[in-house]
């Protein structure tokens, strides 16, 4: 089983991170294979910059269907372009919020989220809402710490989240989901510190991928995720051609996206 | 890994339908075993057989928590008893309503689902609000084959069940999740057949349940999951002394369940 | 009229304070009778608890039935049971939590709950939501008094108890619930030193039982609440014959219970 | 115990129609009065209709205060002026839909209503979203009898209303409401019909408000209930001295009104 | 374009206030008239001021039906009688919460609302639930300012609302609503004093009623909102013969109203 | 004033037609200029055009900026990069989808859509959920004609819509919003055949931002909609540098979207 984990944003070093999270938790015979776009911007804390990383990770999906992947994780807690995604691949694609919300759902009655910047959690609310769980998170708070600073130890991330995890269990969440991928290194250690639960988004969407393709379940092909239909597309991904309804993948040309 | 199917209705070729189901989707080195109740009704299509039922579910979790069991899955779409079935183990706990919601989620924007007798979609309605996927699950459709029929080709019970998820399709889900873990044994004909996903909550929750072990996350222990607090008990499992806040189990008494 | 109160745990002197409840608001020629379980646990604050205290209410409900009861009061906080309850039961059958949501929705916009521990507000939370009114409780506070110290001066209960009621009227609601019979006998004391509205719902829970009696009102037998469909059962209440679909009760072996 | 039932329309029949159905289910010793306004339209079937019916209905609480009334039914099943209604009244007062809502909610899980015009359902749909029904109404159906027909037998309403409830109850819900005071006479000859329970609110209303006041319970006052702040009014019950904030009535001058 | 604010309280300098605030932002072209009923309260500040301030209103509307007015806004936070007035309207009526709310969910995610008295907090509440906008609701704050005191210089009452209206950005809202037609004055110097838009409903429900207008759009008159049927009235407005389906308008007899 | 429409498709014949349609609405004093992005599918009927769509889209806003452009209009029904748009712009910018919302729900109670490929109607659900409107939508129904079709007299894209929007009355609805750009054209002689509003989104958004910018409102910029924070972005734009917090728009380098 081939599972590619898209990290949207172009620092690869933080696709390195993503990577050995997943690879950490894949099961035996599962290839884990993370990748970072051509394009985008260095993170993603704004709607702009998820706007932007989306053509570039759409573009990892399509060659991944040229190749055989068997499942996908879009490794941004905004979960960016994962409808699109879902109409490109014939196999799953889970989101790392979505991920992360569906484990910790398991874990008790309600949890929350530790995420980076506040200006971001509209957007976690909204995925909450999508995904069905905003009656079931307590509180979505901000360490206010930008993504590519959670790995420098002068930004006190760690500590940051600790103190935020701690004030979400006593708003009496059970658990509690990390909300940036750049976390995945924090979460057994937060978990022990705080004597609960934690999820780390692109563990748990790494092992619900797998899970699905141990069922044989794939996206619904019979409405809103069918491949879209045939049309011009000028600039980006122009020269892709769509996979048919038969969701045969096609030959690709990555001109616009590379520009 | 070690994890516990329990069947909580006492009809013993269900239990093994069950065990099959679970064992063909398991992970190689995940030991999967289906147990049965020692007391409960044969079939559970009411509240008041889901009532009847959980003592002896507890009883199976209580035995499990004794012999080292990392993970439960509660084998009746009802979920009867999970709460308190998350109280007593260490481990996670999942329901295959629960686990075939979460699977049904992440295969496209919304599902339906196909159960046996109508009587128990009010049951089914509540779980999803419960899980958070009301908003996500279109309708919940009966073939009104009781649970103890499924199996017998006298009930034409394939036939009804494919009819049913073809008005689900038409209803405009993505995906169905069978609601009887007595129909395990249809998912992949019914899925072939109707040319959309269709979830198993028995495979499912084998599934997750293995992903969750594989996370390292646990139930929530610090609210409303903790152990229960030590009491007197008249009858009904009386000599089980409850594992204390330290989450040891303890010296089991099972007098009182099997009368 | 005949209204029997079930309280669900195995403490007969709780029995006995909420028979003095229910028989102080019960109207001329109605006669209340408070039983106690054969099984089950001294209080309930766990799922565990609830889940044990099941069959032995059933068996109170059942042996109702043979007796000719014309309605029940299930007079726990969590409402155990109470699905299977309505459907063993010709006559209606109200929870104390339900009966409690009910008055206090009826005498302003928003109400709170003051509960005993805060393990159990998940489940009060639940209930809110069953029964509609989650969009109508403010908040549902503990004052972490156990049910069996509720009576007992030392506790502090009733300062702690006002001291809830005061931060709910703070919070904007406009009536106060108390969340566990073992409050009863505060209710007019509370309310007296708040100045607002206080509600029991072992006494609301008589008089609205009364209530449907008197205006003929019965559950619904046409679908969820239809008598369960006869077969075997192992252990647990196996001796007892369901009423058939023409809700005539039948003899009752309960040899099951109480082991 | 006095409880007043004032029916918001001018029609003096209607009256009588309500009076009987409240008297039939008043416990003994309760006193049971049955008013018209003095200003109004002749029948309720619009949001205009229903704002000229408030003034008088507050009239006639208004009086209700000064004679000593215990609670008021307002007996219109749009529950027009309710809120008005519990500011001026020290003692509960309940809206017909309030309380038909109430019973049918204690009688299964899901309820429907029906009504008399289909133009009057928008405002039944939001009186259960603020009672907090909304998810347990299955749904509302009209018969398109207008109100002061229902009474005529060439109107055909009885059968009208026998048909749409048996497809309420096709549609899952396990008991209706009578969504129209002009109903009343009606209940108990279609719930024979059906099979199944049948609210009317005239009656449901009556017995709760008996209920709350035998639990002594009142509207809230510490809030958005407490009297009216006194100031200024031009023409209608301008004469009308409010009730201060100990809840003692004054004086009244109805000239406003009665013009 | 013709368009009627409807100040529906009898205070006229406050109608001067509010005509002032619309006139200062309607288009070239539209003629703006605020007009004070005969009839009603000084203010608007409890469901009894309320529901007597609504005939009055609408007899605004009738007239303004007969005198050729294209659309109304009804100038109190409350939206009172809005229902009606569509029904009795032929074009377009938008009350000022209602256009508060349209114009705040359009400047970002959520917001909240900063109003007069916190009795009135429950009446806002419901609004914004009616219109969609629950969710997007942050909170509803009070100054404790009566109505007839904001323009009271004593009363301190802009730094008030600026205090409340940074505690609502505070609490993660985008923009607030003044929740008063008594504020208009104060809206430019409070969003220039905190940084953020700040929405005076007056001003944007003239601009949405000239909108509507100018999109040729009218309240949809073949359900809910047709005329309201034909049918007698004692006293108030007795003498207005209502609109026919046609929506043709009628002459009116206001004596009813003017007592 | 200077208004901007965004056809967010390259399809130069529909951008014409949706500046015709905004341009007959506009008031006096206004200039509209609807504009064609350089990139981006033909036409947007999938979650994939549309993510292709949305760099394209940005560049005319970041273009607008420099330019002097008072507000923006998103004319594709699935309201596509709008928050990001709104992190750009200093001014209002509204999608045709939210714009056809908000106008429908000032007309009555609830409103429906009739909209081109039943594909597209999962993200039309989706913003009437985060807009607040799902409680008013009655449904939203396809005709099925793609959107490149529906000026094509061959499609019979006309008479389909009408047959929609008489079913979407039938259901209950006081109004329907069509749900295409391509439909502006449409609406008037809709409107008259079927008798009730009909809303095209391009007018509504048009005098929707107008009215915004008459009442000097603008995007909340303290929190999710501040400027996005600069830093380093491959391909894409990636000469745009960010308006800083200050909101000055910045010389502008968009050679990575041309490509």
């Amino acid at each position: 089983m081939r599972i590619r984990i898209v990290n949207p944003n172009t620092t690869a070093s933080m696709t390195a991170t993503i990577g050995r999270a997943a690879a950490a938790v894949a099961g035996p015979g599962t290839v884990v294979e993370a990748v970072t776009p051509t394009t985008g911007p260095a993170s993603i804390e704004s709607h702009y910059e998820e706007a932007l990383a989306v053509p570039g990770l759409l573009e990892q999906i399509a060659l991944g269907e040229q190749e055989g992947v068997d499942a996908y994780v879009v490794a941004c807690f905004g979960d960016p372009g994962l409808d699109a995604a879902r109409e490109l691949a014939a196999g799953p694609v889970i989101g790392i919020a979505e991920a992360g919300f569906h484990a910790a759902a398991m874990l008790g009655r309600r949890f929350g989220v530790v995420t980076t910047l506040a200006r971001t959690t509209g957007r976690a609310h909204e995925l909450a809402e999508r995904y069905g769980f905003a009656s079931l998170v307590t509180e979505i708070r901000a360490c206010e710490v930008p993504v590519l600073q959670l790995d420098d130890p002068a930004s006190g991330a760690r500590a940051l989240v600790v103190e935020e995890c701690r004030a979400v269990l006593a708003g009496g969440a059970d658990a509690v989901v990390l909300g940036c991928a750049g976390m995945a290194d924090f979460c057994a250690e937060v978990s022990r510190e705080i004597g609960a639960p934690v999820v780390d988004g692109v563990a748990a969407a790494t092992v619900l991928a797998e899970s699905l393709v141990r069922l044989g379940l794939r996206t619904g092909k019979t409405g809103e995720y069918a491949p879209p239909p045939p049309k011009p597309v000028t600039g980006l991904l122009s020269g892709f051609t769509l996979p048919s309804s038969d969701v045969t993948p096609a030959p690709l040309d990555l001109a616009g996206v590379s520009a």
